[in-house]
C-alpha cells in the first residue's frame, strides 16, 4: 500500500482563508512538504502554520533561484528542473513506504503552482488528491475591495513579464485584467496600461489579505518599485448597473 | 450603529471547501441572505447548510429569470436591476436597525457575483466585508486533475455567450482559457476550440468538486447538451518539465 500525495491551496495569506478540507487533511497527514525561497520561511509553510500537527515530519525544499535570471535562461531552467525532481524523489520515497504526505502551496494548487511539476512527475505512480484554495488574486481583489468582472466580462490574466507590444494587444482585447509577477516589469506594465487606457482604473495591490497589505491606484503610487508577487487589477465593467 | 454586511464566498460545491472564516461567520450572523433560481434551493444555501446557526433569519432572493432571455434584452436587464434594488433595500433594513448580515455566494464574491450588485448599491452606506471563496473553476480544474496555467502562461476567462468570431480570436492569443456559461452556447464553443487548434486539450466539467461531478475530454461528449454552469477547460503549456 503506496501513500497518497495530498496537493493543498492555503489561499491569499490570510491563515483564516484555508479551506476546512485543507485544514482537516493538515492536522492528520504525518508528512508535510513544501517550497520556499532560500533563507526565508516560506509563504505556504507561515500560512499553514496554526494547522500543522504535532511530531510532523516537514520537508522543505529550496527554490535554486527565484527572479535572478529570466526564467528563459537555460540556468534557470536547468536548476529549476533538477529542484522539481529531487523533490519528487523525496516526496515518492515516502509515498513508497506507505506514509501520506501533505504538498501545501500558496492560492491554489494549479494555478501557475510549482506543485503543477511533481503532479505531472507523481500522478501515475501515486494516489494523488487535489485540494484547490482561494486564488492569490481573490484575496487581492478582496482587500481592494473591487468586483473584477460582470455579466459577460472576459478576464485576461497576464504575467507581466511579457513583451511590452504582448501586453498592449492583450489589454486592448479584454475588459477585466489580472497583471501577475511585477517585480522590475511595473514600468513597463504602467506604460502598456496607460497606453490602452486602462491605467485610470488600475488597482495596484502588495500582500492582499495579510496583515500588511498595501492596496492603491496604481496611478497613484509614485515609484516603480513593485514586489514580484505584487499585482495589479484592473476591474471590468460590461452590464454595471 | 449599523449592521455590517459580510459577503462570503461559499466555494465551488463542496461543503469542506468553505475557508474556516466563512464558517465563523455562518455561525455567528443572525441573518444569512442569499439568491436562488426561483423553485430551487439555491447552490449557496445548500453550501452553507451545515454552517448555518439555528435560529438564524433567511434573507432568500428569487432571480426573477436566469437564461430564459438574453442578457442583452430589456427585459431581462431590468427585471433584474429590479430584483437587485428589492434585495438591497431588503437587506439595508436590517444593517440600519443594527443586525448583520451574511450574504452568501457560490464560488467568489467579486468574480461574476449577483453580490457585487448589491456591493455597489451598499457600500457607501455600510460596513463591508468580503470574504473570498475558492472559485468555481478551481474546483472545475481540480476535479478534472488539471493543472492550468505554468510559467508565464496567459489564462483568458470567456463567457461562451460571445460571438464566435471573438471567441476564435481571443482563443487563438491565448494560452489557456476557461469558458463559462456554455448551456446552448456549447456548439458554437466546440467550433471555436476546434477552429483554433484548442479542441484536442479541451475538458469538459459539470459541478466540480460536488458528488455527481462530469469530467470529459469535450472531444468525447457526444451530445451538446450542457447546463449553463458547465465549464470547458483549456490547460496551459508554457514552460511544461
Amino acid at each position: 500500500m503506496t501513500g497518497t500525495l495530498f496537493t493543498l491551496g492555503m489561499g491569499p495569506g490570510d491563515p483564516e482563508l484555508v479551506t476546512m478540507k485543507a485544514a482537516r487533511l493538515l492536522a492528520t497527514t504525518p508528512i508535510v512538504a513544501y517550497f520556499a525561497k532560500a533563507g526565508q520561511r516560506g509563504h505556504a509553510r507561515s500560512i499553514a502554520d496554526g494547522y500543522i500537527g504535532p511530531g510532523v515530519e516537514e520537508l522543505r525544499f529550496d527554490y535554486p533561484m527565484t527572479t535572478e535570471v529570466s526564467h528563459q535562461d537555460g540556468r534557470y531552467v536547468d536548476a529549476m528542473a533538477a529542484c522539481y525532481a529531487a523533490a519528487s524523489d523525496s516526496i515518492a520515497e515516502r509515498l513508497e513506504r506507505g506514509d501520506d504526505v501533505a504538498l501545501i502551496c500558496e492560492g491554489d494548487p494549479f494555478f501557475y503552482g510549482s506543485s503543477m511539476y511533481l503532479f505531472d512527475r507523481l500522478r501515475d505512480r501515486f494516489p494523488m488528491e487535489i485540494v484547490p484554495g482561494v486564488l492569490g488574486m481573490s484575496g487581492c481583489w478582496a482587500e481592494a475591495r473591487l468586483p473584477m468582472t460582470y455579466g459577460d466580462d472576459v478576464l485576461s490574466v497576464l504575467p507581466g513579464t511579457m513583451a511590452e507590444a504582448d501586453l498592449r494587444r492583450h489589454l486592448a482585447g479584454t475588459d477585466a485584467a489580472v497583471i501577475m509577477k511585477l517585480g522590475r516589469n511595473l514600468p513597463k506594465v504602467r506604460r502598456a496600461l496607460a497606453r490602452t487606457g486602462h491605467l485610470v482604473r488600475a488597482m495596484y495591490v502588495e500582500r492582499g489579505t495579510m496583515k500588511d497589505a498595501v492596496v492603491m491606484r496604481l496611478a497613484d503610487k509614485a515609484d516603480d518599485c513593485a514586489p514580484y508577487f505584487a499585482i495589479v487589477l484592473v476591474p471590468g465593467w460590461e452590464g454595471r448597473s
